[in-house]
């Protein structure tokens, strides 16, 4: 990895508050979840012994961490200190006193449920709310930095889309093709890779499909939905290759799928709500007749969650803006027959849209 | 894999219904975490989409599922019914609608936050606590064909330990042999790695420190602990290896590790208390001297989870009782020099203890 970026706690922490101030929130409690690295730069490990960063609107903010775990925390003394509590000592009181009697408590969404019980039961008085909205306001425009690691994260899964086009698919199972672009993934610079869907044949028409033990030959659509981190910010892209070649039939309902993340893509644009969007690709799917196998929204936000605001759903009236960035996934899925979905990660410019993905979106016949 | 084991579900959800009746709870609710899979064989995905089992104690189960993931779920008709919901409807609704007026819910620990506040929300006249004493009681005491599923990951990561006595260390970075751990692990039989330690001279006082650029050399201490998953049962052990010989210093302070560790799985037999166990292993490293460089507890259980109970820590009086399972993983941190950790997991027996890590605890010089 080159270039490690340094970002602005600091900047980020007093953003946070004046953000808190108008949502009138009086402490934030960062857990798991991208809250913590984004304003502190540590991401919380995921086990039973709390990791929690107080930040009041008006105090200095602490990062409760256990004592094993401290050495680990690079120490920002500008915006945050290191308070590391020890084995038999109670986390949820240490964090109860940093919240004192302030009223109004967010807590991101990720953390377990049963702190959030636990710090209700110590502070009765206080009310607790889910941070999301103040997230939200601090994380979906990306700065200029976020958005160069996001293109990073994005050229790396296109490289490896570019090699799949010539690799090699039929004989393998669907396990040992996902573990071959974990491992690809990793070759091209992501440091963790999240997943790697690979759905063959009648399993492609599961959109979330576990890859198994059917093994993939000709005639077989197979949808690969992968990702990984640069830096910690995530990639996404979805890619359908064919074995052999196909039929008449699929390649309309590939077309179809083309057609729609084009659309989608293009319509992106300051001040379009999310929901449009959606419409504009799903609008292309249903004229085609097959409105009910598009089963999932068109698209999720991304950056240091895989999945963030804003979301392309029905429903959502948020208005896209330059800085955002999110999925164009489109998708068809023929229960007993075969998926296809393509996918790219998009930035919303104030000419229209960026795509960070630009791996061949046109039907790509494997062997 | 061979010999995919057939759980009996149906069996569970009637035990957990019992033990809901002991705790007072009329519902529960299986979100993330361990009490999903083990009551369903469904792993819920750590996305924003809900999933969540709702079992009644009194009234007929339903896993309450995102549609696109639907296809993904095994089916045991005997034990939930599927409701799948759409892109467009409420999960939040559905849940307290199958809830209804039953007062006390107990929700799984690892269920994301923002979950259970929407529930809080949407429920105001229902009591909300954490399922953990309830999880706790059923998951506690491992069924053999659990514990042989333990067993299986403990040699797998008994097979690496064996590889690494002769593998080669010097020259090359943390990052690169936590890599070629990870590897080794899944080639000997774990389906997911779920982390692998490496921290060498210095960074070895860091417990859970993570494998960076640091290279390895000769005089360097270097801990490794790490684990993988055999059908969803965790491994989790620890070996600190020297590369070329150490010091008479080092070797006291190994040495000490070693007894610890040897004492703490000797003292195991049923009817212990959890903290006794701690308190053997500890005495042995403050008698030595190094009792503040010991900083965390002794052990935590393990199963579906990684880390359950129980926690065998000072303050907790739980009584070990046959077929609880868990990790001895006394450990020393000088800070700034080096640290030694030896771990091993182990099963309470009605004779004492089995251990399920075998491979030699003796100092290891590697090159």
């Amino acid at each position: 990895m080159t270039e490690v970026p340094s970002f602005d706690y600091a900047g980020r922490v007093a953003r946070c508050r004046v953000t808190m101030e108008r949502f009138g929130i009086d402490v934030l409690l960062a857990s798991l979840g991208s809250e913590l690295p984004y304003l502190t730069g540590y991401q919380a490990m995921p086990l039973e012994r709390l990791t929690m960063a107080v930040i009041p609107r008006d105090g200095d903010a602490t990062l409760v961490v256990p004592r094993l775990e401290a050495p680990r925390v690079e120490r920002h003394d500008d915006v945050f200190e290191v308070l590391a509590w020890g084995e038999t000592e109670n986390p949820i009181e240490i964090v109860g006193n940093l919240i004192g009697s302030r009223n109004v408590a967010a807590i991101g969404d990720r953390t377990w449920a049963v702190f959030l019980l636990e710090l209700q039961a110590a502070l009765p008085a206080t009310e607790f709310t889910s941070a999301r909205d103040l997230t939200a306001a601090l994380r979906l425009i990306k700065e200029p930095a976020e958005i160069d690691l996001l293109r990073r994260a994005a050229e790396a899964v296109d490289r490896v889309a570019a090699r799949l086009a010539t690799h090699h698919f039929a004989g393998k199972t669907e396990r040992r093709l996902s573990r071959e672009v974990i491992d690809m993934t990793r070759e091209e610079g992501c440091e963790t890779v999240d997943f790697a869907i690979v759905a063959s044949g009648p399993n492609g028409a599961s959109p979330h499909h576990e890859p198994d033990e059917r093994v993939i030959g000709p005639g077989d659509s197979v949808v690969i939905d992968f990702g990984g981190t640069v830096h910690g910010y995530h990639s996404d892209t979805t890619r359908t290759f064919h074995v052999g070649e196909p039929t008449a039939d699929y390649r309309e309902v590939y077309e179809v799928v083309r057609q729609a993340q084009a659309a989608g893509a293009d319509a992106v644009q300051p001040g379009i709500e999310a929901q449009a969007v959606d419409a504009v690709a799903r609008d292309i799917i249903t004229a085609a007749g097959y409105g009910d196998y598009f089963i999932h929204r068109l698209g999720h936000g991304i950056g240091l969650d895989g999945h963030e605001d804003p979301y392309l759903v029905s429903g959502n009236t948020q208005s896209l803006e330059p800085g955002m960035a999110f999925s164009i996934e489109p998708g068809i899925y023929l229960p007993g027959r075969f998926g296809v979905r393509i996918e790219d990660i998009v930035i919303c410019t104030d000419e229209g849209v960026d795509r960070l993905n630009r791996s061949p979106r046109e039907l790509i016949v494997v062997g």
